[in-house]
C-alpha cells in the first residue's frame, strides 16, 4: 500500500475531524462511553458521532440508529461492539467511505485459529473498502493535543497528559498505556500515545513512520514484543533518523527462531533478538532495558541535543559522586577524557585541593563560593570540550540557603554554551526541578540513570550524523541452485564472488585422489562429497592430516564406504581434496535468515568462541567492508586475531572483505537462500589471504 | 580494640545524653550552628552544651568558653572548628573523659602529606584518651528516632526524615547525605546515617557491625569507596548476617591492584573490584550498581520477608509486562518456574483465554471480574508455591474505579500467605500507594526494578539460612621458605599438601636427564630449574615434546645454555624433567594476596580464557571442596570441563580438592606468602585426577 495513502488513513486516526463511535454507551465507564467522555472533557473540536440503535442521544450528544444514518461520513471509526456486530459495522463503514477503523473489539487472533479466520475476514473487508485498521484487540490511541481519545483506558481516571514533543507506539495496549501513565505521571509532554494490539494491519512500524512526519512529535517512544514487517519497520526508523527524530525502543522476549533457520549449524548461535538488537543499533535505535529507562531517554531528548562524538565531563561536589559516575560511564562506553594539562593546573591554582581530572571534584568549598560553578564549568565546557556534562550538586541544588545563587551560576553557563548536553544530578523540590528544567537543566536523582541517557543522546547524535553511506563491493549475482549444492559446487558459486577458498580438486578416484594430494602438497584434508550430505564429519567423512599418496588412496576407499553405509541413499560424486592450511585462525563466517529481516551475517572465531562462548557479531545484510572489520573487532575473542599470545596478527582485512562480500552475495540472492556456513574459514598471517576451507549452502525448502 | 569499647563509642555517638560543640555558632547556617539548630528543632533530649569562647549564649543554650568549663562529661563531641584548633579540643575533650568525636573539620588525610600527618597526630591523641572518631573530614552522623543531629549536611533544608527501619552507613560525605535524601525523599524511614569521612578510625565496617545489634536498625545500606580494614568489615556483615540484617552496598571504584600481588601472572588477571564482588557475595552483602537500586532493595527488605529458594511467580493483566517480566527475571536469575499443569488447567476452565503458565496473564478481564485476582493469586501461591509473586495491574492500580474493590481482592491474599514476597506493579496517587504499602503490598511503577529488588531479597534469605559449615580438608601448615623456591622445591612443598604435581625427576646432568626421560615415559617435559628464574619461557627454558632418550641429553645442554644467556647471575639447580600430559583440560590455579581480603583463590582455564577473555573466579581463602566445585563451574567456558564438543568430562572432584587444599594451604600460610600460580594444572578425564605442570611460590618481599 503506498505511503501517502497510509498516511491519510492515519492522520484521520490521530486528526479526524469527526469520529463515528460504534457501540457508544452512555456510561462513561464502559467501553463505548469512555473515549466519548474523554473528548468532551478534553474539547475535542471535530463532531463527535454516537450509534447507538437504542438511544437518541448519548453523553449528551445526538446518536444515530446505524452507521447508514449517520449525518457524515466519518474520517475515523471507533468500534466499540462484540465481535459478531464488528463486521458488519466495518462493512457498513466501508461502503460509507470511512478509511481508518480503530477496533476495540477483542477476541481475534489471540483467541486461537477461529480468532484468528474471524481476524483475517475483518482485514479483506478493510482491504476491499481501502480502509486501514487499528486493532483489532486494541486499546486504541490518543492525540493530546487536539484532544481525540480513541482510547478506553481507565489511566484516563487519574488525569490527562500535558500536550508536548514524546510520541509513544505500543504493541501491548496495557504496557503502552503503563508507559502513557508513567511519563503523565512524571509530567512529561505528550503528542501521542498508540497501541496497536493484533496489528491485523497497521504497525508500530506504521506509527513511528507517521511521528516521523508529525510535526508536533520530537522523540518517538516505542514498544514491541514482535516486529512484524522487518522492511515497514526499517523504513519507518530510517525516515525518523532522517528527520533527527530519535527512537527509544523497549523490545521485549526471545521467539524461538524460525525451523528452516535452525537448520544451519550457525543459525543456532543467535536467537533472533541479537538480530534485533544489532539491526536496532545500525539504525540508530537506542533499545531501553527498562521502563524507568525508556522514559529517561525520552525526557533527556526532548533537549534535542544529539551530540556527535559524544564526550562526558563530570563536575561534582562529591567525589564519592564522581567515582560512582565514572564507573557508569565506564559500564556503558562513555567516553570520559581527562582535562587538558594546562587546564588542570589552572583549576588547581584557583582551589588547591581540587581534583581537576575528570570528574573535576570541585569539592564542598563550592558552597562556599558558588563562583567556582562558572570557572570551573567554564573550564570544562571550554577547554576541556566535553559535549555533555553532569553536574552532581546533590541536595545543594535543593537547599534554600544555596539554589538561588546555584541557579544563577547555571544560567549563565547555559547561556554561553548552547550547543552542550547539560544535566544536573541534585535532590529538590517540584518548583525548584521545573525552575532547572526551564533553565535547560534536565534533573535526574539518580546520577547513574543520568549517564545512561546522556549516553544515550550521542548514540542518537553519531546516527543523525551525515555517515559516508557503506562501500559496497561488486560482487555478481549468485545464479542459486534450485536444490542445495555439494560442497565443491558451494565453493566455486562463492568462488566467483570473490569468496577465496582453499586450493582444492574434486577427485572421481583413488588414483585421483593420490595425484591431486600430491599436487597440492601435504598434508591435505579429504572430505566425501554429496549433495545430499550437509554435515559430513558426522558421518565421518572428514579425514585430516593425509601425510602421503598412500594414505590419500586409502582415504578415498574409506571415505567412500563410510558413506555408503551412513547413507546409502545418498548420491556420491567423489571425494573433495584440499590443502590443508595452517598456521592460520580458524573463524566462522554465516548467513541466516532471519524471519522479519532477512538475511543476516555471522562472524565468530572457530570452536568454543562459538560453540562454548557463542562469542558472535551480527549484522544484517548487505555491508561494506568497513562495517565487516568493525564486526570483527567487536568479538570478545578478538585479541587472537589482533595478535594476542604472540600469534601474528591475522589478515583482518581479507576477512574484512570476504564477510562483506558474504552480505552482498546474500543480499542479491533473495529468499531462496536459506544459510551459507563457512566454518572453518582460516585466516592466515597479515597480507596472507583468508581462506574458507568448508562451505555449505542451503536452498531454502520454500523459496517463494 | 574490644567491640565492646568500640560498641560504646558508637553509642555515645549515636545516642549520648550529652553532646559537646566545640565551636558552636550563633549562625544556623554554619557548619557549627546546623547541628544545634536541628537538634533544637527536632526535640533532642539530651544536653546540648555549646562550646565558644566568644559568647555566653548560642542559639539560646548557655554557652562555654572551653571545654574545662563544661558542667559534665559531654558523651561526645563535636568538633566544627579549624585544624588549629582541633588538635588541642581533643586533648581537652580526651583529658576530660569525653569517648567519642566527630569531627566536621577537614585539610586532613584528603590534603596530601601533610594533612595524613596532622590526621596521625589526631588520631594518637585519641588512642592516648581511649577515643573513638568520626572522620576526620565528616558531615557527620544523625539518629532520626532521638533526634541527635551531629551533622551539618545542607540537605536538612528540605526535612527531616521519619524514624523507621533503615540505616546508612557511607564514606562519602556528600554521597552519603544524597542517598539520605533521596531516601526521605521516597518517604524511606531512617534510623540512623553515618558518613565516615577519612575513617583515621572508624570505618564504615564499624557502623555496619553497631547498627547489626542496634534494635532501631533492620536494614543496612553502605556505600564504600575503598574497606579500609578487611578483618573488621567481614566481622561486621557476619554479624549482620547472624541478626538476619540484610546488608546492601555500593562499592564503588576500582583502585590498582598491589605492587607486589601484581608481580605474579594471576595477580593481574582480576583486580580488586572482582576480589570484593565475591567476597560480598559469600558474605551474603548485595551489591547494588545505581543509587535507585540501592535504595529499592533497601525499602523492599523492610518487609523483612527474605524467601529461601525464591522463586517468582507472575500475575499481569498484560501480556507484555509479562513479557518484559520474564527477560528481567532471566537477566538477574531469578527462576520463575511453571505452574503445575494441574493448576493450570484449573485456571484454563475458569477464565479460557488465560496463559496459565508463568507469567500468569489473567488479561484486561480481570477488570470486569475482580475476584479473578484472589482465585488466579490463591492458584499461584498455593498451588504454584511460588516465594514471591509480582503482580502487574499497572493504572487499574489507581483507577478510582477499580482500586477499592482491587485493594479488598489483595489484603484477602495477603492475610492468607504471610509469609510470601508480595510486590505490586501499578500506578497510583500517594494516599492509595500508601494503602497498598499499608496492607502488606510494595509498590513499584516500573516492574523491572520490582524483579531486581525481589530478586535481592531471595539472596538474602539464602544468606540467613543455616547453611552447614563449610569442611575444610586437612592440609598441614605449609613451612614457608624465606625466599622464593626453586619450581622443584615448590612442588615438594605442594605435594606435601596433597596437591598432586606430574611424575618427574630433578636432573643435574644430561645423562640423568636421558635416564629420567626413559622412566617418565615419552614425551617429556624439560624445564631449566632456578630459583632465580621465575617466568621460565621467557629465557626459551622449556622444552615440549622431547621425544627420546638422544633429545633429552641434548635438550639438558641446550637449557643450561640458554639460561646462562638469559641470566648470568641465576643459581642453576639442574632441569627438571616430568612426563608430559595430554588429554586433559588446561586449567590455571592460582593464590594472589588481596591487600583488603588477605589471600584470593583464582581458577580459569588455561590460555586464552584466561589471557584474553578474563575469564575466572574468585575466592575469598579458605574454602571447602563443595564451594571450590561451585567456582569451577560458574565459569564461561566451564562446559569444557564438562564434556563440551564431544571430549570426556574433565575430573571436577580432583580439581576441586586442589583448589580447595591450595586455599587452605594459603589461609594457614599467612602473609608471607605472596602469591602461588598452578599454570598449567592438567584435569585429566574423570576418575583421573588433576595435576599441575608447573608451580610458582612467590614469598612476600617485606613479610610481616
Amino acid at each position: 500500500m503506498p505511503q501517502s495513502e497510509a498516511d491519510t488513513a492515519l492522520s484521520a486516526m490521530l486528526r479526524p475531524r469527526s469520529v463515528a463511535v460504534i457501540g457508544a454507551s452512555e456510561d462513561a465507564s464502559r467501553i463505548g462511553g469512555r473515549p466519548i467522555a474523554a473528548m468532551l472533557e478534553r474539547g475535542f473540536q471535530g463532531a463527535i458521532l454516537p450509534v447507538n440503535p437504542k438511544r437518541d442521544r448519548v453523553q449528551g450528544l445526538p446518536a444515530f440508529a446505524s452507521v447508514a444514518e449517520l449525518p457524515e461520513t466519518p474520517d475515523v471509526a471507533i468500534i466499540a461492539v462484540p465481535p459478531a456486530l464488528a463486521e458488519p459495522a466495518l462493512r457498513d463503514l466501508g461502503a460509507r467511505g470511512t478509511r481508518a477503523a480503530i477496533l476495540f473489539t477483542a477476541g481475534y487472533a489471540e483467541m486461537g485459529a477461529a480468532g484468528a479466520e474471524a481476524q483475517a475476514r475483518l482485514l479483506g473487508i478493510a482491504r476491499e473498502h481501502g480502509m486501514r485498521l487499528l486493532g483489532p484487540n486494541s486499546l486504541g490511541l490518543l492525540n493530546a493535543a487536539n484532544g481525540f481519545y480513541g482510547t478506553f483506558t481507565s489511566s484516563l481516571e487519574r488525569g490527562y497528559p500535558t500536550p508536548g514533543p514524546i510520541g509513544i507506539a505500543s504493541q501491548s495496549g496495557a504496557y503502552g498505556m503503563h508507559l502513557f501513565s508513567m511519563a503523565r505521571d512524571w509530567g512529561l509532554g505528550l503528542s501521542c500515545s498508540i497501541t496497536t494490539g493484533n496489528e491485523a494491519d497497521l504497525t508500530v512500524g506504521d506509527f513511528i513512520a507517521w511521528m516521523a512526519e508529525d510535526p508536533q512529535t520530537e522523540v518517538i517512544a516505542a514498544y514491541s514484543e514482535g516486529i512484524r514487517d522487518g522492511t515497514r519497520f526499517l523504513a519507518a526508523v530510517e525516515l525518523a533518523r532522517r528527520n533527527r527524530k530519535p527512537v527509544v525502543m523497549m523490545k521485549v522476549g526471545r521467539s524461538a527462531l524460525g525451523r528452516a533457520a535452525a537448520q544451519s549449524h550457525t543459525a543456532s548461535l543467535a536467537g533472533d533478538d541479537a538480530v534485533t538488537d544489532a539491526v536496532l543499533a545500525e539504525h540508530g535505535v537506542v533499545r531501553a532495558r527498562t521502563t524507568d529507562e525508556l522514559l529517561d531517554i525520552a525526557r533527556l531528548a526532548t533537549r534535542r541535543i544529539y551530540p556527535v562524538g559524544n564526550t562526558l565531563g563530570v563536575l561534582t561536589v562529591s567525589g564519592g559522586a564522581g567515582v560512582l559516575v565514572s564507573d557508569a560511564a565506564e559500564a556503558v562506553g562513555l567516553p570520559m577524557p581527562p582535562m587538558p594539562e594546562a587546564a588542570q593546573a589552572a583549576l588547581r591554582a584557583d582551589l588547591p585541593f581540587c581534583a581537576p581530572q575528570n570528574p573535576v571534584d570541585c569539592t564542598a568549598q563550592v558552597l562556599n563560593d558558588l563562583s567556582l560553578v562558572s570557572r570551573f564549568g567554564e573550564a570544562m565546557l571550554g577547554e576541556g570540550g566535553y559535549r555533555s556534562a553532569l553536574l552532581f550538586f546533590t541536595h545543594a541544588g535543593g537547599a534554600p540557603s544555596i539554589t538561588p545563587r546555584l541557579r544563577e551560576q547555571l544560567r549563565a553557563l547555559r547561556g554561553r554554551y548552547p550547543d552542550r548536553l547539560l544535566v544536573l544530578s541534585a535532590l529538590a523540590d517540584p518548583p525548584q526541578l521545573r525552575q532547572f528544567e526551564e533553565d535547560g537543566f534536565t534533573v535526574f536523582a539518580d546520577p547513574s540513570r543520568a549517564v545512561v541517557a546522556i549516553h544515550a543522546m550521542g548514540r542518537f547524535g553519531d546516527a543523525f550524523a551525515d555517515a559516508p553511506p557503506p562501500v559496497l563491493p561488486e560482487v555478481p549475482a549468485l545464479p542459486l541452485p534450485a536444490t542445495t549444492p555439494s560442497e565443491a559446487e558451494a565453493k566455486r558459486l562463492l568462488a566467483a564472488a570473490g569468496i577465496a577458498t582453499a586450493p582444492e580438486r574434486v577427485c572421481a578416484d583413488a588414483g585421483a585422489a593420490a595425484e591431486a594430494a600430491q599436487a597440492l602438497g601435504f598434508p591435505v584434508v579429504m572430505k566425501i562429497l554429496s549433495p545430499d550430505i550437509l554435515h559430513k564429519s558426522e558421518i565421518g567423512g572428514v579425514l585430516l592430516n593425509v601425510a602421503d599418496a598412500a594414505a590419500a588412496r586409502e582415504g578415498f576407499a574409506l571415505l567412500m564406504r563410510r558413506a555408503a553405509e551412513a547413507a546409502p541413499q545418498a548420491r556420491l560424486e567423489g571425494v573433495l581434496v584440499a590443502k590443508q592450511l595452517s598456521g592460520g585462525v580458524e573463524c566462522i563466517l554465516g548467513i541466516n535468515r532471519d524471519p522479519v529481516f532477512g538475511p543476516v551475517a555471522v562472524f565468530g572465531l572457530g570452536g568454543i568462541f562459538v560453540e562454548v562462548l557463542r562469542d558472535v557479531a551480527l549484522r544484517r545484510c548487505p555491508f561494506g567492508e568497513a562495517e565487516a572489520e568493525a564486526m570483527i573487532r567487536s568479538i570478545r575473542g578478538a585479541p587472537l586475531l589482533l595478535g594476542a599470545r604472540g600469534r601474528p596478527p591475522a589478515d583482518i582485512a581479507a576477512l574484512a572483505q570476504m564477510l562483506s562480500r558474504l552480505s552482498v552475495l546474500a543480499h542479491r540472492a533473495g529468499p531462496g537462500l536459506a544459510a551459507i556456513d563457512l566454518n572453518p574459514v582460516f585466516a592466515m598471517p597479515a597480507g596472507e589471504g583468508a581462506f574458507a576451507a568448508d562451505a555449505v549452502i542451503e536452498i531454502a525448502e520454500h523459496a517463494s
